[in-house]
């Protein structure tokens, strides 16, 4: 039997509680449309954060028991505090992983494990953009066909400066002329990081069910691997005894 | 609830037949021996097949009901047609998962699906190997420490002529001297490839319990992914009518 | 100083003699217009051949004086020659540089090395293409901005069906609503090769400014890496002595 | 002409003033002996900063002027200040190379643009240790065999925590066991990074000519390549008027 994959859906909220027309899409929050779907799902169990909860509700204890976090910030990245920074990534270097959307790509933890400006360029028009599949073997894209659309979209285009992933699973196109590398897989640590640029807090893209589909893929895919006997990644350990004898220094262990 | 995955072992099968030594080691053949292992996890059906059945035991009805394959060939590989490898790249571009084992390396199958010469060099005295984990998020990894022994190996150094993996998830160290990339997983078409080095006829390798854990592993990674809708990948079909309108070309759609 | 770089410009040379329309396009053929720019290069030392020559030109002389081979063809590849497929795939692994074009995706060179069917989608509609950087550190880039557009383009789109690009340097925009990788970097056993979609018999991009400027830098990035004692990389030798001794086994060289 | 390159090389600086026995194996430092031997190099234009002058010598005008900066430290990396990190970061991902060396992979500024911890295990032994080149054709190997040994050296282990590298060039062998990703290459925005992990205070490994030579072929790598109209990478520029007409948005531009 597969064990059950602890989601946290992390929202900076601050759109849906400012901009009644951004409440009218998503009455629930972003985070309430995403968490909906994914509970949905059989294997999942899913718990939402804010930014306005107490340490923006990643607490140690709602860390160690998140098995993946997603991430959804745009206008108040700079409120998230440094000290979750670096316990999200600490978390996510030892195991967890990390689904970042959007105009997350800003976020500090985004910018922290990527390290890189993870800057782009924009334009909020609406447009169409068509998000094509170019790693057609990877988990991410299971149920899916070549190419799906979202009709209105922020575009998001080249340059945009992250590290070429390790598996870039798709690429977007958008009416106005422009490319973006919109879904990337990363490795870093013992964690798992997806970055998925579709989704806006003004337009429904998390009730399509393409977007759904992907977040929900991506868990999986994302989910932590069980291994045992690796040290934490912040620590750096002297092994003075060595695993074979050096002749001359070590004979034997 | 999780699909079966249908996995054929294939074996040369004939270091076993010519040499009592290999025989004592492998009674049931390589292939059977693996099959043992698989046919012990929950959640696979297992086949095997060998070099002197009809078509090499892998006819077109065989590849079309295999999600996995796993491959071990040495001293015949000029042996296996021509045709059967087509078939098996075909399969593997159109979804098949491949795992190649030790010297598979210079299998007819594994060169044409790297498009290099995939030599290396080798030493049969019987040493020490060490795996190193270099990827501890990767699946194939799950339930490993950092690294684990084989007591009696038969090196494979550097330099090996793949490509640069997808994902590079072992690395081994010789008593002797060299390092190899010894665990790589390949993304190719819409299928997946793992090479594997551990593994040899006259060392009980495949008896291992962390070698036949990889393998495991490496079968539910390789596992295909549903897709809809993608073209079989030796076609390249024109598309005359745009997905969208070319203005002064092509107004609508 | 630096070494001269020995080009060697390959062209099928089929469509410029059947077709009055591509010969006042191309009246020195698509080698000619290529090897021209080249030849006002400082450090190259520029060849060309044809299909229609014995051996297709590529004769063991010729291939042992080429440092990169830069690859057209279209409507012949299969005429050509497996033997000289064999010659040239030796020589990629060995050191030299390859530079594929356009339709060239679909040379049997060009599969073989690659592995995959190299398959795509396509459209010949004359519309626009743009052509993103997403790789700004790479020296193929070098001299450019962050996109140039090519005004009537064959449309080229995913899914391509090759191995993900060691480098990813470009992705093209097409007006009809497709993304391409038009520009990838692989490394090959000792030999770079160099992926590049622009290009036409009947459009007069390979006299565009920024195309030819682009297969100018990728000539100088493939040129050889010279280096010492590397094996011919068909070879799998034997190293009977090990590097260090094996305790028990060997206990000094 | 070649243009030339700007190099700086930075130190710490403290081993060599702390301690008589490191101060015997580099009287001129670290620094003074890396420069030497690249000072003797075509084409570049060397230059030394260390830890303790006014901004650790690295002022927005050396950096400035600096193409390639090359970072050792190791027991004072808490004294460099953030300020100088950003403004470092932000010269490698507007074009600067930059070489990180031996223990500079805890250094802030590694750790910065990896977003991983950095950490591996280590050994001080003074084993010996091989360095195995795994892409033969990367111009950071030229003029090396299939490998070069260290004859005393630290040892440093897997798992180290970086993100896969884009060109793994180096793999390391230990005399005690290990194995390590010794020579790796990252492209961040429009700059490059290789990490080098030979090297250490109290072993004469920076007078080692195959050390030196690799370096010398590093800065050459990672050099700055011109490119025109790319923004700063920190930027991300609101693009209100699309490259193409958007029917229904925008209809020409």
């Amino acid at each position: 039997m597969e064990k059950t994959i602890r989601v946290t859906v992390w929202n900076e909220h601050r759109h849906e509680k400012q901009d009644p027309e951004i409440a009218r899409v998503y009455p629930d929050g972003i985070h309430g449309a995403i968490a909906a779907y994914l509970r949905d799902q059989p294997g999942l169990a899913v718990h939402t954060a804010i930014l306005d909860e107490p340490e923006h509700g990643l607490t140690a204890e709602v860390l160690a028991e998140t098995d993946v976090l997603i991430w959804w910030g745009h206008i108040a990245h700079g409120e998230v505090s440094d000290a979750v920074v670096d316990a999200v990534q600490a978390r996510v270097l030892n195991g967890m992983g990390l689904i970042v959307l959007h105009s997350g790509h800003l976020s500090k933890i985004f910018r922290r494990l990527m390290g890189t400006a993870c800057s782009l360029v924009w334009r909020e028009l609406g447009e169409k953009e068509r998000v094509w599949i170019v790693s057609p073997g990877h988990p991410i894209v299971e149920g899916l066909g070549p190419y799906f659309e979202i009709p209105h979209a922020e575009m998001y285009g080249e340059f945009f400066d992250i590290p070429q992933p390790d598996n870039q699973v798709f690429i977007s196109w958008y009416q106005g002329g422009e490319v973006f590398r919109s879904g990337c897989c990363f490795y870093r640590g013992r964690g798992k990081i997806f970055y998925f640029s579709p989704g806006h807090e003004s337009f429904p893209i998390y009730y399509q069910p393409e977007v759904r589909h992907v977040i929900g893929n991506a868990v999986r895919w994302a989910a932590p691997v069980a291994t045992t006997g690796f040290r934490e990644m912040h620590l750096f350990p002297n092994v003075p005894v060595p695993l074979d004898p050096i002749p001359g220094l070590v004979e034997s262990k």
